[in-house]
């Protein structure tokens, strides 16, 4: 497998990988590269030919030689691949070529048989995003286990919950720990789900699979049984199967931007409630220590969106095959794959070496004389004073300096609570409600979903 | 139910829904429109009070009082709503207040106990998708009746599948229509399993469910059961309900996209095979019978993506309630959700008054010389020929004025095939595979969804 | 002007605009509503009988019949213009009957003379968005002001700059609110060059103005002329007219947003740099005070974009007029225009509120010892220590508690900097580069910039 | 300049570009991969010293060995390039490094001087930007000189015009070919501008210019005039240079997209009017001709509207500098360059080769009776009958076989038009209007912009 490329004729090495590896790194990169689609690409053909062989349409012995030269890339002459993808308009015209070529005369015949550019290269990609399975499901299932051991560890840290930017009541961080770990769940067996259905595409060049006369259904499900995938009718016109992909994959991203968006909020240098494991140094301000992981997820997220909308927007395909709407489904599909993979495996780092203050935490609960206890307070009052006034004493109280003194201060307050009350009231620990159990039954379920 | 409106305020009657009207029709908007959303949070109100007393937090007669209010609107003084909405940046503040003024003094400690705004609008909302639900579902189905009797009726009617533009091999119309049939039935089966699991939302100020003390899990299913929604954790910064929902209705306004698209192009001048039950006319040329129907629906399918990216790049909520990207999800999920119900019903209304035109269709598979059957002529000549030759021979008999007397022109391939072959070559109904076995399991597959 | 609505029809008055409501007002809906595009139709039939005897080829008087009849729509039978825009797909064609039936029989042949549907309503859409021009125009200038105010009033109130969410080096809140300022006039400046090129369509059916004989240009010249747009080639299929809106209020959008995103990150309650006039109260918290108008300005940030996307991914028209893709242009405009009229307003109102608290700005300059010198401390430290050195003694201050008592402790500081060369090095008023000069500019330009 | 890179470890050579090399050829990724990055980066540090000499901040001899090592990539040890990019989250901060190691000890102080790494990356992105015009307008002048021949060499070719699917009235190919000039030459025209205005980016650490005391004015103008870019204050967090340069591209790619619209269309086996120069292969069927060009270049058309709306979606830059939103801009800025850049070759290419059919033209334009003269008819019957009446009349006619036939058989439209009158209505030489000069027009404003 030694096709030449306009890159390697002379001019030097590749370029670094300056930016692409800020989305993923080179594992992310082998899994989703030309070569990896190369590879596919002759799996899908190879397997094709042990499926004509299966059902009986073509020699067993035809098949194998088949089969050897698409698993030997390296006796493939490989070298107008560049070009005639670029005439074709796919690689698959031009590497049926190339396998045509070094086989057999008897066996040509079979190269390709029955099959159209597209059952390739959708079957190929398929496979592309089966072979990302394992590596995104770790990925989360690491990031998932490093959220639950923080979910645990703090179960019972008492922390600020904010709403639109302002403190707003108690909680715990093992329950924002606990949040996380349950998008990142939800979004692991979403993607579990997807990726235990992924079709092989076989329609022949119109989708009436009329080279296999009436063997067609049984020759994909002899190709989809080779290649561990599932089978449909054909789909090269009904985009599902790619559309629960993006579906999947956006929400994978954004689960992680959830994680990276807290974490970059609560690291800030006035919280400082978390900060990364390290932190990335700054060209000009020897003191920085910004939170490099968290940034790079955050980028993450904001383009995957954009990638979703783009697939679900080339997913109408005209007639029995389309007009530049497969076409561009490739790079996207390849991009929010790099991107969700990158993003999964950054997260699981970030949670991985997240450390944890719990005093910046307390410190911050215990600001202005508890004013972030004042629902507590209000609800407490309810019975008493009603609602009304319940709320507009309190208010009244928040609006001080110090929360809790106005509050002792207040005759219709105490009066409603008396001393102890006033100080059961201000106490962040009997204002959690369940948040115990919901990091509970959040582990629990994690447990559940079990190892990849 | 009387809110006072600007709009209302002496300026005469609303305005003619002229551009929204060909998004979706009244039945549509009433199902979606703020006079709905209205009624859906009075339920949510009504319930949260009925699950209240359900679980013993509040006495049965204080419940009955607030229900009462609730199903009463027109008793309730909703003049400073839309006031109250803009200065509190969502409505359930104002109606809050509404509510608690119309109710005896010792209900008030009842209203929207333990609940944030986010619990009322999020569960509000879901209760707005969930009362689509048949009317989406309805739509679907009479779209797949049709689409389903249209490949029936047409299983064996010839006619030319194109690919990139270009007419390609034989197909049957009935096998682009199980097509059809096949996109709608995936869409609605996957709307069905989003509409089967939208949650309520009950997390109160910060997530924790403080309020309800160890009663929390009891509340939210209580309101769950009343609403008749689904309980999972509070998911205030957890959009994937949201992300369910907006990727099912892409899919839905895609596989209609796919009708729509293919109507227009099998309807053009030229081509002529289908058309439309009755064409809109135009406003300068007096033969015009346009496609409005597809048109419309088309254009539904263009705008529908960019709302899927919208609401995927939305949701990311950071904290224990996001600054903005809540807010923006209400006004794309209600657009998108009248885009799928109106392309829905316009696809159904589009299928079940198409005109099929089978003379047109069989005139294009024998338009020179039949050279659509080139890939059959040349897949037979395979065993003889081996692929090289079949190829070059069958492209150059393709490109003369007449490809059957090409063919019969040509030695190697009257050698090949003999007349009685090139004459079964060129038969379209033996070039078919098993398109009639696909028509058949996508019609049995929609009998097997069954009624709504 | 009295046209049926299902709506209307018995079932109580309109909705209240709950959620509508949030992205814009009244004043902007009204700008924007079906009734403010049926008098913009109205406008340009009329226009266009006045251009037509302009160009002398309709008599003046017929001219004026038809004007007469578009100036007093109450008098059109306009019953049958909601069902009639459905079955055309747009309103053109059911207006045009409408006119048509209220003029005298001399004067039917010149309504809507040589014009097509798309004609009219392009133009009438060009309107829209020009009558939006005085209402954006002046709420970016409202606004702009508010910014040249704060900027100069805190063009010396020194406080903390942050990049990638951590204390960084000092500036000037002058300097934060003249770069709000300079974005704000950049997509000021950007609007006011779109929409003082708002083109009139007139190509009549398909671009060749047929109808006009050799008159065309003139007629096209005479239509803009009366209605205040510019003139160029038909571009039915050439919207890049549309796209120059699309972009400008996306940027318009952005600026906005731009604004809000740093109020609620400087009114985070740790921060509290700056407050809302008045915060919006909490369903369940009483000391809530949160950031309304920020927060829906950054809920419209979110949106903008994808409506943006969406108008470049409906701008190819194929042929000579468009399937789809020029309805799928509407209501996303007009949905953008609500968006940024709408986020322009709450801007302005945003910045004349704005509270601001210098006394927290300058605390968080102080902490840890005026940590944020760091960068100062360091670039003074050059010349004599070497980059590598200075970098790394500074950075080991900055990980105590006390940056300046640890760089005073530091043997190799003292030496290179002296005591008083510490302190410079320590005062934020020595680190300020141009940022004076910078809002001196930023405010000279909003000048220039002028009144609307 | 020889990164290591975890590819170039051992296992063999890059991938061929398969799937990358369908947006866009060699020529263009080098112009914007990482080894052109790398460069643009090298060629900003390299200015930035030469204008701190300018200015007379720094020694020239510093400068002078600064630059050289810059200009001398070779000498650089970049081995921790990929590595340090990852934990810095960009590569300026491991390059500044790199080339501090490679120069004189007392010329590392001014290595970075003063500024940031964004300060570098923001405006080496943008010499990558200025670096693409050439190839872009070249690719633009090439596509419009091809459009312009078309133009004048069919001005006076029939053909019929297609409004929705259907045919509508006669128009010229030459007008055709005229609106995509027109289309052309407006995105090129608009990419001139945005080309010749952008900036670079100097702001230091917090857009404050701290460094420079009082000369960061002259600074960047300094910088600006070496690298032939513009200034404009600090624009860290105010993007519309990006947005602009993104709108800009977004309309490249419609344009191009509209070209390749049409020439699908057009296409078409069954509409057979131009074909492209040399048709693509099929790996089934040996008759196909694919349109390629035209379906890669439709395939960009369909991903350029998303990137655009993921650039804007980036453009709210908080603080003082993003967290995730510059990063999320890197990658779909440059693949929207790739896109671009690719289309417009590709267009360029189809229309140089486009082969034009008018036999076809003026057979569909004879077809029916020749009933796309309808219009024209019904507007010559207008004076006499009226609208309602030749609207009819002419209605009826269109519904019958043979156009032309009907009208000459109906007594009201013969004695209205009498024979030649008929004739001349249905003469489409007589229903051009200004289409010639519609095409005169839009040749002479090409000729006007000129040559690159």
């Amino acid at each position: 497998m030694r096709p030449s490329s306009s890159r390697s004729d002379g001019a030097g090495p590749p370029p670094p990988p300056l930016l692409a590896g800020l989305t993923a790194g080179p594992d992310v990169d082998a899994l989703l590269d030309d070569t990896a689609l190369l590879r596919a690409m002759l799996d899908v053909e190879s397997a094709l030919a042990g499926a004509l062989a299966d059902c009986g349409l073509a020699p067993r012995s035809v098949a194998d030689a088949l089969e050897e030269a698409c698993e030997r890339p390296d006796r493939l002459d490989l070298s107008g691949l560049v070009e005639g993808t670029a005439s074709a308009g796919n690689p698959v015209v031009p590497l049926v070529s190339a396998i045509g070529t070094a086989v057999p005369p008897d066996a040509r015949t079979w190269v390709h048989y029955g099959a159209t550019s597209q059952d390739v290269l959708d079957t190929a990609l398929m496979l592309l995003v089966s072979r990302c399975h394992a590596t995104l499901d770790a990925a989360f299932r690491t990031a998932g286990d490093a959220a639950a051991s923080l979910a645990l560890t703090h179960r019972d840290t008492l922390a600020v919950a904010r709403t639109l930017g302002q403190q707003a009541s108690p909680t715990t961080f093992g329950l924002v720990a606990a949040g996380w770990l349950s998008q990142l769940d939800t979004a692991r067996a979403r993607w579990a789900l997807v990726a235990g259905d992924l079709p092989v595409q076989l329609g022949g060049a119109v989708g009436t699979r009329a080279a296999y006369g009436t063997q067609g259904e049984a020759v994909a499900a002899a190709l989809a049984s080779r290649l561990e995938l599932t089978t449909r009718s054909p789909w090269h016109t009904d985009r599902q199967p790619i559309l629960d992909v993006a579906a999947a994959l956006g929400a994978a991203v954004v689960a992680c931007g959830k994680v990276a968006t807290d974490v970059l909020l609560l690291a800030q240098t006035e919280l400082g409630e978390v900060a990364e494991a390290s932190g990335g140094g700054s060209s000009a301000m020897p003191h920085k220590q910004n939170p490099v992981s968290a940034v790079l997820v955050s980028a993450a997220a904001r383009r995957g969106p954009a990638l979703v909308g783009s697939l679900f927007g080339s997913a109408v395909h005209e007639q029995q095959r389309a007009t530049g709407a497969w076409h561009a489904e490739w790079e996207p599909l390849r991009d929010l794959l790099r991107l969700a993979l990158g993003a999964a495996q950054r997260t699981a780092d970030l949670l991985e070496g997240l450390q944890v203050f719990p005093d910046r935490m307390r410190e911050h609960l215990r600001g202005g004389g508890a004013v972030v206890m004042a629902e507590s307070v209000a609800t407490r009052l309810l019975p008493s004073l009603g609602r009304a006034q319940a709320q507009y004493l309190v208010a009244q109280a928040a609006r001080s300096r110090d929360f809790e003194a106005a509050l002792r201060a207040d005759p219709y307050v105490l009066d409603a609570l008396g001393d102890s009350g006033i100080s059961d009231a201000l106490d962040p620990r009997q204002w959690l409600g369940t948040s115990g159990e919901l990091v509970d039954a959040a582990v629990a379920r994690h447990q559940r979903l079990g190892a990849p």
